[in-house]
């Protein structure tokens, strides 16, 4: 049997990729084509495309190196009864919680308005609250949400959690469901998405949600642009409503040219980079999976298409 | 005996101060002027003008409500036989290693070259470093040095501790005196300057320091701006010596409108606002230090005018 390898990532990360996970699958025919398709039973995916896992009839693995997978289930030429895993890596949960971190300190201590004022040669030092004194919402709470909601109650942030359905994380107060939302983001300085892509999801933040945050709060998106209704976001910060919002997803990625993003002077861009899929330690876990599969032990991480993540 | 508030900070400020001060010490005859100095025995200053603390025969403690202490000591008329104590607020250090924690995140992470990249409409996601990777050297172990370093710790990056003098800190890796900073500081990627300003560290930042820096690391000055020739370190980031500076504090302060470092692509300005002393805790702070003092117990946190600190 031979393992494919789906990747639409740019030469360089490709290349990566190749190394990484023919180093850590000795034992495995890596194929980068198609040909001899009858022989593929596992496909080894980052953004494949579309048509790429057709006409494969043993396929019995898609491993997904990225966390999320809205695409992969929106892509019609996906055979559906093939299990999908997805990438669960602790250190992508790190780079995910140091972005997160990076940005509630930046809106915590006033560090965007300082570099607009920059700009202007202005120097005003404003006063300093305490991160006890500062609430974060953090929205999803599979692997990447809690890790973000630990690390950011380690540093003294009054956290909550929320999920669509009931979840646990460490010590924090979570919360679950459409009524127990709108009442903690009127609570949160900083509203933090993390939330998987689905039906439910989709366009979660628009002008009504903005509306029910709590005036001059902070909001930062890692998860998926579709989350956010993208004019009402630009509204709310026009408004007023919304104080300063980072920004690692996008409705179109790369985000084009002439978006009022790039240029809006309480946007902060980040070009998907939020927490990348580091191949050296990613390549060992799907080996992990392969293994599992080929001396047929459960397998982790499986998507739940009717859920979608 | 009555107990005098020399502070020139600004109105708003100062209004916070006696607020807070007298709420703290109720028990005590706060004063704003020196009417009735024959009366004074204790002042308690921020930035007081040259002058405020002469012709008060029965002063016998000055509280400092800053951690820094240079300018007190530098100026003549401050009584030379009256014990200093300077401000050590554990909230302090926690707003410090805040804002040396965002300053580490972004370098290590790209964020300020995200952007600087955000002004060209530029979309380009650069690979990422695990925290491990990253060898951030923290100059100065006092009580924000440690702070500092610990919290970088706790984070997962690979911490240096230097002092002038022999000091601990926790687990943390540390190292003292001239010949050792040389060789430590050509093994950080990241250098933290929260020195105290003395004769020995004045103008320590220099072109021969940063030429011993490794290629493309980062500088991040939050303790005195003349710890830094700032000229040396204008060359060191348009020769490409260095990647990127984090100024909190400058030569002249606030920074000249006309001076470089506002426009400069590669350096981030802060107002001199890294860790600002709150009210609200440091006059609970300042009661302790004037309770002791009445009651004839030893002061914390005496400054040494020897040593400079």
């Amino acid at each position: 049997m031979s393992v494919l390898l789906a990747c639409d990532v740019g030469a360089d990360e490709a290349a990566q990729w190749r190394a990484a996970l023919g180093a850590a699958l000795p034992g495995e025919r890596l194929v980068g084509t198609r040909e001899g398709a009858d022989d593929i039973d596992v496909a080894i995916v980052a953004n494949p495309p579309p048509g790429a896992l057709t006409g494969l009839p043993r396929l019995r693995l898609i491993q997904s190196l990225w966390a999320g997978v809205d695409r992969l289930l929106a892509d019609p030429t996906v055979p559906a009864q093939v299990p999908i895993v997805r990438m669960v890596d602790p250190l992508m949960n790190a780079a995910m919680a140091e972005t997160a971190l990076w940005a509630v300190l930046a809106l915590h201590r006033g560090f965007f308005r300082y570099a607009r004022w920059q700009r202007e040669a202005r120097w005003a030092p404003h006063g300093q609250r305490r991160a006890q004194e500062v609430t974060v919402a953090v929205l999803g709470l599979g692997q990447m949400g809690r890790a973000v909601a630990l690390r950011l109650a380690a540093q003294g942030y009054r956290v909550l959690g929320w999920s669509t359905r009931p979840a646990a994380a460490g010590g924090i107060e979570t919360q679950a469901g459409d009524t127990a939302l709108d009442a903690l983001l009127a609570r949160a300085d900083v509203v933090l998405n993390l939330l998987p892509l689905t039906a439910a999801t989709r366009g979660l933040f628009d002008a009504a949600r903005f509306g029910r945050m709590k005036q001059g709060a902070g909001f930062v998106n890692l998860a998926r642009g579709a989350h956010v209704v993208e004019a009402d976001l630009l509204a709310a910060l026009d408004g007023g409503l919304l104080h300063h919002a980072v920004l690692d997803v996008f409705q179109t990625e790369p985000l084009p040219a002439d978006h009022r993003f790039w240029s809006h002077p309480r946007v902060t861009v980040l070009p998907h980079a939020a927490a990348q899929t580091d191949p050296r330690s990613a390549a060992g876990i799907v080996a992990d999976n392969l293994r599992a599969l080929r001396e047929g032990r459960p397998l982790a991480h499986l998507v739940d298409r009717a859920r979608g993540y």
